[in-house]
C-alpha cells in the first residue's frame, strides 16, 4: 500500500484532475490518494466557484481517498508558502510520494530546488519590479533557464518545501500539456480543458457546454457559482468602513497599499466592479494575485497574528474519505503531529479555527450552506 | 426679523412638518426658519428613507430657509445628546426660538427641565431595566406625572439642552395631536399621517396612497427608498468579519453586547432579516433603539474617539438655503463658534469629517448618489 499525496484546488474538479488520479492508479494500483485541498478561498486569492464540500465530494467520487482542507491562513498565500503548508500536511498524513501536474514533467525539480535554496529573498523586494518577477529572474540565473509556467513554478515550490522538510516525499511530476493552466477557451478536440476556461463557461449562459470536460457535471449543475463579484460589495464596504490603521493589521499589507485600496474603493463610481477596482489599485510593485490575496485577507479580516499562529500551531480539517482512505487515517492518527479535525466544535470556532470559521460564514452568506459547524466528513 | 430653529429628521417631509412651518409663519410672518436636520442615518438608528439632499430640498421647497446637517456623531444618539447637539447648532446659528411638535404642547418644558436637571444618571444603569425606563421613572417622580410620549420626551430633552446652554432659545411647543408619532396606519380623514405610517406605505406596493399626506410626493416618487434591509447584509458581514476587540471600540458598545451581536449574526440562518437579528439580540438591558443606534455605529465604524472629537470640535454641514436664509447665514458667519461647511473638501473628508464621509459612501452604495464631495448647498 502506497500513500500518495496531491495538493489541489479542484476549482472545479475536471477531467484533467481525473487524468492525474488515473495516472497514479496506473502506476500504483493499490495506492491510497490523499488530497490537501484549498477551502473556500483559493491560493491565488479567489473565492472557490463551489464550496469545499462540493469539491471534496467530486474528488472522492473520482478516485481520491481522503480530502483534507488546507486552512485559509496556509492556503491564501504565495506559491512557496502554499506549497510548504500543503507539503507539511501531506508529510504528516504519511504520504510517500507527491504527484503534481507540470508543463515540463521532465524537469528535475528536486535538483532545481537545491540550486535555488539559498536565494536571498530580501534582495528581491529592493528592485522596482514585483517580488514574483524578481524571483523568476534569480531562479533563471541559477538554473540556466526560466521556470515560468504556472504549474512548473508550483512544482519548484513543492520541491523546495520538500527539501526544507527533509525530502520525505518522492516527487512525481505528471505532464499536463493537454490544457494550459490559463487557457481561456474550451478545446473542442479534447475532453480536457483548463479550470479557467471551465469557470468562464460555467458563468456564461452556455454553461452546459462544460459537461464534456467534467466527470460529474450533474453534481455541479444545481450549485450557485460564486465569484469575486459576489463578495466585492462586502470588500468595498469593508475598505470604506475601516480605519486605515485597522487595514494596516491585515495580513499581507505592505508599502502602504491599504491607502490605495481604500482610496479607490471610495473614489470609483458606485457601479464599479471588482476588476475595475483591481485595475485601479494595480501598480508595478504589486501583482494581481498579490492584490487578490490581500483582498481575501481583508474580506475575512485575516490578521498577521492569525497567520503566525497557524504557522506555529498548524491543524487540518478532514472533509471526507473513502473506506480505503480510512486505512490511511488510522495510520496517520498514530503518527501525525498536526491535529486532524473531523468536526469543528463550538470551542474550535472561537479558538484557533476562528478565521476559517469566519471565512466559511462569509462564503455561506452567498451560497446559503453552513460550512463548518455541524458538518461531518463525507464518507464514500 | 426673527430667526426660528427647528430640529428635525424629515423622514420623509410630510404635511405634519409643513403644518409646523405654517404655524411659525403664522406667528412670525417675517421669520427665517433654520432646520438642523439629521443626515443619512437618523437619531433612532435607522437609515433615512431618502438621502439628506432630497429631504433638504423638500424642506426648502416648503418654507424652510436654511437646512444644516447634524453630523452623524451628534445625531445617532440618545434623545438627550441629539437634543444637545441640535440646540448647540441652532444657538450658534443665531436662532432665537425653537419650535417643536409635542403631544402635550401645554407642558411647561423649561420648568420641567429645571426640576430634572440634577437627576443622577449613573443611578439608572444599576437597575435591571433599560436606561430609558429608569429615566422615565425618575422624571415622573420629580415632575409628578409621566413624560412618555415620544415628542414630549424630545421636548424635555430640548429644554434640558437649552437650560444647559444658558436658555438662549425660547421654546414653542406646537400641538401635533393629529398624528401619533408611532401611528402605523394612514388616517383617511386627515391629510396628516405619521412618518412611520408614511414609510410603511412607501415600502408597500400601494405607495401612491401617500400622495395626500406629502406636500411634494412628486420629488420623492423616483427615489429608491432605503431601509435597514439594504444595509443588513453589510452589518452582518461586519459583525462576522470583525474581531471582538474591534467591535468593542465601536461607540456605544457596553456590557459585552458585542458578543451577543456577533454571536447572533453568526448563528442565525443565512436568510435571517435585520428584524429577526434585532429580536434575537434584544435583552432587558437594551432597548431596540439603543440596538439600532449601535447597529449604525457598527455599520459605519464610528468609534468612541470619533464622538469625543466631534463633541470637542463640532462642525455643521450646510445642505441648502433660500435667498431669505442667506441673510441668516451672513449674520451667523460673524458670530458662530461652530464652523459651517458649505463644501466638503478632500482634506475635510480625511480629517474631522471622515465618519460622515464614510456614512455617506455607505449610503451611496445603496442609492448610487454621491453624498458629500462635489456637492454644493442647494439654493432656492
Amino acid at each position: 500500500m502506497k500513500i500518495i499525496g496531491i495538493i489541489a484546488e479542484y476549482n472545479p474538479f475536471h477531467n484533467g484532475h481525473l487524468y492525474q488520479i488515473e495516472k497514479v492508479k496506473e502506476i500504483y494500483p493499490e495506492s491510497i490518494i490523499i488530497v490537501a485541498m484549498s477551502g473556500n478561498f483559493l491560493q491565488r486569492g479567489e473565492p472557490a466557484i463551489v464550496d469545499k464540500w462540493v469539491r471534496a465530494k467530486q474528488a472522492l467520487l473520482n478516485g481520491v481517498d481522503v480530502v483534507v482542507e488546507i486552512p485559509i491562513a496556509g492556503c491564501v498565500q504565495p506559491a512557496d508558502r502554499f506549497a510548504e503548508n500543503g507539503v507539511r500536511i501531506l508529510n504528516n498524513m504519511g504520504c510517500e510520494e507527491l504527484f503534481f501536474g507540470a508543463e515540463h514533467a521532465e524537469y528535475d525539480f528536486m535538483t532545481y530546488a537545491q540550486l535555488v535554496q539559498n536565494l536571498d529573498s530580501t534582495e528581491f523586494s529592493k528592485k522596482n519590479i514585483s517580488y514574483a518577477e524578481a524571483f523568476q529572474e534569480a531562479v533563471a540565473a541559477k538554473i540556466g533557464h526560466n521556470i515560468d509556467s504556472p504549474n512548473d513554478v508550483l512544482g519548484l515550490a513543492y520541491a523546495k518545501a520538500n527539501l526544507k522538510f527533509g525530502k520525505k516525499l518522492k516527487l512525481n511530476p505528471i505532464s499536463r500539456n493537454v490544457a494550459g493552466y490559463h487557457d481561456k477557451f474550451l478545446s473542442p478536440d479534447s475532453n480536457i480543458a483548463s479550470a479557467t476556461a471551465i469557470r468562464k463557461v460555467l458563468f456564461s449562459k452556455d454553461h452546459n457546454l462544460v459537461d464534456k470536460y467534467l466527470p460529474s457535471y450533474q453534481d455541479l449543475k444545481n450549485e450557485k457559482y460564486i465569484s469575486w463579484d459576489d463578495f466585492w460589495p462586502f470588500l468595498r464596504y469593508k475598505l470604506i468602513s475601516s480605519d486605515i490603521d485597522e487595514l494596516a493589521n491585515i495580513y499581507g499589507m505592505a508599502e502602504g497599499i491599504q491607502y490605495r485600496m481604500k482610496k479607490k474603493a471610495l473614489e470609483l463610481k458606485t457601479e464599479a466592479t471588482f476588476d475595475e477596482w483591481l485595475k485601479a489599485v494595480k501598480s508595478k510593485r504589486f501583482t494581481y494575485t498579490r492584490l487578490t490575496r490581500l483582498s481575501v485577507a481583508t474580506l475575512v479580516g485575516m490578521k498577521v497574528n492569525d497567520v503566525s499562529l497557524y504557522n506555529k500551531f498548524p491543524y487540518v480539517h478532514l472533509l471526507g474519505f473513502t473506506k480505503n482512505g480510512q486505512k490511511a487515517l488510522n495510520i496517520m492518527k498514530k503518527n501525525s503531529e498536526i491535529p486532524l479535525l473531523a468536526k469543528i466544535s463550538q470551542q474550535d470556532k472561537d479558538d484557533f479555527y476562528h478565521v476559517d470559521y469566519r471565512a466559511g460564514k462569509i462564503y455561506q452568506s452567498q451560497n446559503y450552506k453552513e460550512q463548518d459547524l455541524k458538518r461531518a466528513p463525507l464518507i464514500f
